[in-house]
């Protein structure tokens, strides 16, 4: 059996990958991936064959990582963040069944929520929701449903792609179906864009502010429950201790 | 200034660690924990002074680290998993103002949602909730109000803390809260035991069969979509690719 590792690298600088993904890199004769991802390791694996595809790419990179598992070649398929999160893992396991000898190790990596939740404080200390705004793959009507649950349950929510070129209004779209469905204006909120990475920045902000914030396609945004609060520069939800 | 860097150690093993945690560990001459934790790493950082205290003793530990930091000694406070989710990162940015010295830094981890998805396939390959089944610090009416609402959204949830020797029936309650709610009892579910450490184990099954499983306190639940389907021994949540 030869391995395919499907790899999450973390936020961006190699300092987030853990151990383990640094292992099934180095162990790869072939490494995969969107061509900012493969930039992002490429100085620290230089001794790699690459095979880089633009976005809209990912099937066929799939493909050609399960091919080249197949035929003995032992291969990495990277992605930013968790490979399981919005990654390659589900498309890899279900194509899998036509490449039967490519034995698939899912490597895990820190996810936007953890990571950007770690800059803004500790949005994230209880229960949460992860959401994408992108309706490329998904109704948009199934995105309005699952922003009014989070209310409904008082859930934190992380909103992953909350805006594109061709979706530059999704976050305020967002922030309104929020509000109508009875969230507090005043509920803390926060944002970061390329989280670490150079020019990471963050800001903490109310669900109204929110509204009118202009976010880009690397920025990733944060709704508090009813707890929330900030202290200081940070925004925390709280665990429930007692303190 | 003085560090306190609160690290996520992720799921136990230190391959798990990012080289981020790392170096935190490796700069701090006292690292706080609990007991089983400390453990896990001690042998890694054999030359650290160790301050741990049992399961209950969080506020304490949190305690102890900022008067450390706030006195001039670089310092870690570790938790499983992320630091950021049910873990150190929300209590101590909450007692922080007291400690004015003391420069935290939150340093994210891999949580058990993205450890025991890798170890399953890949179920959260799209939106997800995470809800703790303690209700130690949340009445169980928030906790049953989440579990409906993640049936209203059709998530995926990933439940924690599912059983302890307490709350040995939660899981069954909260499968028949889901049940109750609509979810369709042929959903595709998953569970981990200790993630990443000796023993691991897994399985998969539909949702009315996990209402008779008997979950631990070192086991994390994974709840399908009414997409998610089980592919070999896999359990896969597609994210939508057309392939």
């Amino acid at each position: 059996m030869n391995k395919l590792f499907v790899v999450g690298l973390g936020p961006g600088n190699p300092e987030f990958l853990t151990e383990h993904a640094r292992q099934a890199l180095e162990q790869s004769q072939l490494i995969c991936g969107y061509t900012k991802y493969i930039a992002l390791i490429a100085d620290t694996f230089p001794d790699k064959e690459f095979f880089q595809t633009p976005m809209t790419g990912e099937t066929e990179r799939c493909k050609k990582a399960l091919e080249a598992a197949q035929s003995g070649i032992t291969t990495s398929l990277i992605c930013s963040g968790d490979s399981g999160v919005y990654g390659m893992a589900s498309p890899v396991l279900e194509l899998a069944p036509d490449y039967p000898d490519a034995d698939i190790e899912i490597v895990a990596g820190i996810t936007a929520a953890s990571s950007g939740a770690a800059v803004l404080g500790a949005p994230l200390g209880h229960d949460f929701c992860i959401i994408s705004l992108s309706d490329l793959l998904t109704p948009f009507e199934v995105i309005e449903k699952r922003l009014q649950a989070t209310v409904a349950g008082d859930f934190a929510a992380v909103l992953y792609n909350p805006a594109s070129h061709k979706r530059k209004d999704y976050l305020q779209r967002a922030c309104r179906i929020l509000l109508d469905a009875g969230k507090n204006p005043d509920t803390v909120c926060g944002w970061v864009r390329q989280i670490g990475r150079d020019g990471e920045s963050f800001g903490i902000c109310s669900l109204q502010e929110l509204e009118h914030f202009e976010a880009d396609m690397f920025t990733t945004v944060f709704i508090g429950t009813s707890t929330t609060k900030q202290i200081g520069d940070r925004m925390v939800t709280p665990r429930g201790y007692r303190i």
